[in-house]
């Protein structure tokens, strides 16, 4: 058996990625293995002496020693610990004998939080009242409507047996730009739309166009969880800055420009998730003012803006400066998948064959229901949905001051999907979590939504998922939680 | 004026690499000016100078100047040369002061060829008898049954109003996974199986997911530019091995193994495209054993697989080293955007993760529309599809008899979606394409297909997207066009 001296072995870990650091250091001994500087049979240090080394938590060794362990790269033994398997062989890492291929794989830049997609696109669990999802409400509902646009265009042969434009079906980016400049967007053009499968498509083209892996960008804390999932498996740093009730604070994002240089600014100026926070028009100006001095992009990302009373989006104050991107998934239906992005001309062909080299185009047949919708049931059934908005959130300010004990900050807006709340010091989000999801209620604890630290006392409620009745039910079952929990 | 000594400022140019050497020689000079080691004001050698120095054309040299021109960082005069702009600052690339944001991007990796996907997915011109896109034909028609299909499920809130699982629709997966069995596939389980938005985004999700830029990857040659294209956007350097009438030369696979450690195969095996071969049994049965041995996993790409009639798809024979895409866009309609893949259960998560990233889940509508017509029409107009294919390359082989001159050689496997055809010596395949589409007809030229050289005395022709008059008519204008140049 080989014992060999740690020095040299010993990982870099960098405590401002957001690559966790038990993958850091997983990743670094697979590569040592592979590569054969630390060759078969050698032991490794016990859990507790490495992670006394590396300043960590000895959970984190354990895990990482488990991923090693899973890969078939090192065994474990009760009273003799851990060492590299004997058959191993060093010389090139991909040759190593006996390793499965997908062993030797590129790293996977997954963080704590590999399920927060899935889970923000998981179904309902059957009997628990689950807060989870931000999907529209099912009243108003634009089925009836939507049907018969979509019966308009099934039969029609140029619109389902035809792959049609990458950049999107014409009158579609036509009644698209329409919309934003009614909203104060200030002349985008059509030909200035690209249609993407849902907004989540906007965020991979931003993260891959406009960034390379290990490149920093700046974004709101808290932010959306998919987005800083995006991120994060695309290698992309995140530098957080705060968020307040007036929006991001933008004194912070000119601090971080005087020393780094990142890529991009990702903010959801209007109707924040998870905070439903707007930003001032002072804000606006100034983060505007700032991109262009310090030539950043600003991606915007908008999915609630077309349900947001306040002014124009951001796009309108520097267009040569900001990527916008917006969806229908959260004004008609999530299961449309149709989404657009409107760019400066100078980027747009670019972020174009990255659409391509994702899905070739948007279904031709989806957007051209959509584009019928636009000019029927549409409009009206927006302007429903921005009073059912409304009334949900009276609904659960109702059912917090009877349920639920003083201590508990809800952020004050109204008019989107979301209730975020803080929680007391000795409440920590994971645990109310869990004991609601005895009592039969679920939400999103708030880790996800940072993308660096914190959030241990945040949750977030998506009032929309639910029926308005399960709204006050569901909030009753937290604050019974939460009684639980502090008795 | 700044003269400098050229040596160290010389690209080193990979003539391997699928970036083109304009693309190279411009990215390495940007990189100098941006960086300032080319000083403000510096006169570049001229064209003729560089291209010799370099032994490239100097069209080439010409091409990267341009782009350097378009970027703002130098200014070309007559009789005076090209020199980097005057008002630039050296020092950090992306502060030199005036240089717009979108200059210091990262590198775009696009070829020759940015515009093949694009063209893939374009609309036909009026008046042309286009033999450009791979769009299954009018006639079988799925159109009425598929709208009852659609029809069936628009008015239901649990598909419309749903982001759905990312994995994909349950019983989707299902009658997938019953197909594949039924095709000889061996127990591929419903599990195993994630619906995608196309066969694009498999092709997008193992480009990213099995290998990182930079790294080898095998292609056959020729192969389908859309993949081409995903891959060279990722940075990805194919290793091109051919392929004769009984597919892909497994031979020169072993040969590149030999010496190469490529991150995966890539292969159409049944139905290729463009050459409509598919492999014999023999080399399927080599193909798996060598990926096994050299542990390199397959990517089989299969679009056309449901519509061919020979044996069981390679993932029977290596289930544990094939990753399987195919998609209903060839077997019903390319608007659905609705493909799929299989995998290994050993990386199925880390390719799920990436499909996440790209749009959370594939439109929970259209898959439930798919599975009803599975149920229903499918299968019948998957059967008339067939002998459509059959009836309409027997109409192609009547036609090329009748008008084209002896000379040109025209694959001969029958059943696919295309003839491919290469041309004599002295008959370029572009020169035939404009030739072709001042008579009005048009078609794919050969260079698209090849991911390193090659290519230009092949050209494509998709019998699908046209009328049976029209697959006569068009062949008949690209004869008189082959003896017009002739003449």
């Amino acid at each position: 058996m080989t014992r060999i001296g740690w020095a040299g072995l010993l990982p870099q870990l960098d405590r401002e990625s957001i690559v966790p650091l038990y993958r850091q250091i997983y990743e670094h001994l697979r590569e040592a293995i592979l590569a054969g500087t630390l060759p078969e049979s050698t032991r490794l240090p016990p859990e507790r002496t490495l992670a006394q080394r590396l300043a960590v938590n000895r959970s984190t060794i354990v895990h990482a020693y488990r991923e090693l362990v899973n890969d078939g790269l090192i065994e474990q033994r009760v009273g003799s610990g851990s060492r590299v398997v004997p058959q191993l062989r060093g010389g090139q890492p991909e040759r190593a004998a006996g390793v499965p291929w997908w062993v030797t794989l590129p790293p996977w830049r997954v963080g704590e939080f590999p399920n927060v997609l899935g889970e923000l696109a998981a179904k309902h669990e059957p009997g628990r009242i689950s807060f989870v999802q931000g999907v529209a409400p099912d009243e108003p509902s634009p089925l009836s409507e939507l049907a018969k646009s979509f019966g308009r265009v099934a039969r029609d042969p140029r619109f389902v047996l035809s792959y049609g434009d990458s950049e999107g079906y014409e009158p579609l980016r036509a009644a698209i730009a329409a919309r934003m400049n009614a909203r104060g967007a200030n002349a985008i053009a059509p030909s200035s739309i690209i249609v993407l499968t849902g907004s989540t498509q906007g965020i991979a083209i931003v993260a891959q166009s406009l960034a390379e892996p290990g490149d920093e960008i700046i974004v709101e804390s808290p932010s959306y969880p998919g987005a800083l999932q995006v991120f994060q498996i695309n290698g992309l740093r995140a530098i957080s800055v705060p968020i307040d009730d007036d929006g991001m604070r933008v004194d912070h994002v000119e601090a971080v420009l005087r020393t780094r240089r990142p890529r991009f600014i990702y903010t959801m100026p209007s109707l924040h998730n998870p905070t439903n926070v707007t930003m001032n028009a002072d804000r606006r100006e100034r983060l505007a003012t700032i991109a262009r001095r310090a030539g950043v992009p600003i991606v915007e990302d908008d999915p609630y803006g077309p349900l947001a009373t306040g002014g124009p989006p951001l796009v309108a104050l520097a267009p040569d400066h900001v990527v916008y991107i917006s969806t229908f998934s959260k004004t008609i239906a999530p299961s449309l998948r149709v989404g657009w992005l409107a760019a400066p001309r100078t980027i747009l062909e670019r972020l174009l064959l990255r659409k391509q080299a994702y899905d070739m185009a948007t279904s031709l047949y989806v957007q051209a229901a959509i584009a019928d919708y636009l000019e029927r049931g549409y409009d009206e059934h927006v302007g429903q949905l921005r009073g059912e908005l409304l009334a949900r959130r009276t609904i659960a300010d109702e059912a917090i001051a009877q349920h639920w004990p003083a201590g508990l900050k809800v952020s004050r807006p109204a008019g989107g999907f979301y209730l975020w709340t803080s929680t007391p010091r000795e409440l920590r989000a994971r645990a109310l979590l869990d004991a609601s999801e005895r009592l039969g209620a679920s939400f999103l604890f708030g880790e996800a939504f940072f993308a660096n630290s914190g959030g241990d006392h945040y949750f977030r409620l998506a009032l929309t998922a639910v029926t308005r009745p399960e709204i006050a039910e569901g909030i009753r079952r937290i604050g019974e939680a939460i009684s639980a929990l502090r008795s």
